[in-house]
């Protein structure tokens, strides 16, 4: 079986990378330049495909006629918790549909049967499309849609991000070579919604988080 | 109620841009660069959508990691019916997927409800991503993954090629201003499996195509 991991660069991701190595016969991985503020996700994501010697292919995205905070030119990123109500300025409409289609399409062209995701229980219903009940449609329209009648798996869909860092520690994973900051800046803020809610991943597996925060 | 019509520059988006305008208070158009050999197409959406005086986008899309013959430097356009075997080399993986992805984002940004496809009971069963099947769970999935819910309306569901060129002809659209061949060159082949259709759609209309065939 070969799999196709969609790959920001982060912590979700980057587990999910190595968790798949693990369990699938080939993997590659796909990543996506789309505008981000935080297009330094991508070094990380180059460096661990290296690291495991994974085919890596990274897709630009013209994102220029949408608005959002999370894209260059956009508003400021705002800071806190997840749950407060301005973090729908980092919406970027419809931004999961867009690269899983991708994701479907590059899995169906080098004959891959899954495509997998790092989302987990404990993403955000502010994000439209990272809510279950949507992966679960998207999945059937990639079985619909395919040949191959890809699959959109979702191997951490009943944790939280504490069991990722759990898992992923257990795997080696070096953590301080992943990027979740929102903001483009030169190290992690430590103050945005997955800052914060990294830093609270590591503490609840007493481990600190080896990120260089400002 | 605003809406988003996909339109390739061909007959059955085009004729849906002229229905949509017909049924909803605003409309808009969206429009895909993808390298196909047949670009010229995007000339004829933009024809249009100036006689009608419609906002129209187009989006850059980057396949340049995917093979199809329908792609420039892809091996060359079959000719013939398009049940033919060899036309699944005009096949690019999850294409629809992938545009109907980018107009949900885009129908969502700009706070449209409905996203509208030329699709129609014709469309062809060699491309997975055209069937009803795909569709219906593409929606599913465009209504859960955004806040407006958007819907995705193919208002040609039940209907044949020959049936849209009845309607379109009726809304006074000029379908010498439409391109359906596969091929890249001066003037439509008439030869491959969309050229052949389409003169048959004008024949079964006791028409005559309009476009100037070589």
């Amino acid at each position: 079986m070969k799999a196709i991991v969609v790959l920001s660069g982060g912590l979700d991701s980057t587990t999910a990378l190595y968790h798949s190595v693990k369990h699938y016969h080939e993997v590659e991985a796909i990543s996506f330049n789309y505008g981000q503020n935080h297009v330094k996700e991508l070094e990380f994501a180059k460096f661990h495909c290296a690291h495991l010697n994974i085919k890596h292919t990274i897709i630009n995205l013209d994102f220029s006629c949408f608005e959002s905070s999370l894209l260059s030119g956009g508003e400021d990123i705002p800071e806190g918790h997840y749950e407060a109500e301005n973090m729908k300025s980092t919406v970027v409409p419809f931004r999961n549909g867009i690269m899983l289609s991708y994701a479907v399409g590059y899995a169906e062209n080098c004959n891959a049967q899954d495509v997998i995701l790092g989302s987990h229980a404990g993403d955000h219903t502010i994000y439209p499309d990272c809510r279950e009940i949507f992966t679960h449609h998207m999945n059937a329209a990639a079985e619909a849609g395919t040949y191959n009648a890809i699959q959109i798996v979702s191997p951490f869909n009943h944790l939280m991000k504490w069991d990722l860092v759990r898992i992923g520690s257990a795997l080696g994973i070096d953590y301080s070579k992943t990027w979740s900051c929102y903001k483009g800046g030169e190290k992690p803020c430590g103050k945005c919604g997955t800052c914060v809610e990294r830093i609270e991943a590591f503490e609840k597996n007493k481990l600190v988080d080896p990120s260089d925060y400002e």
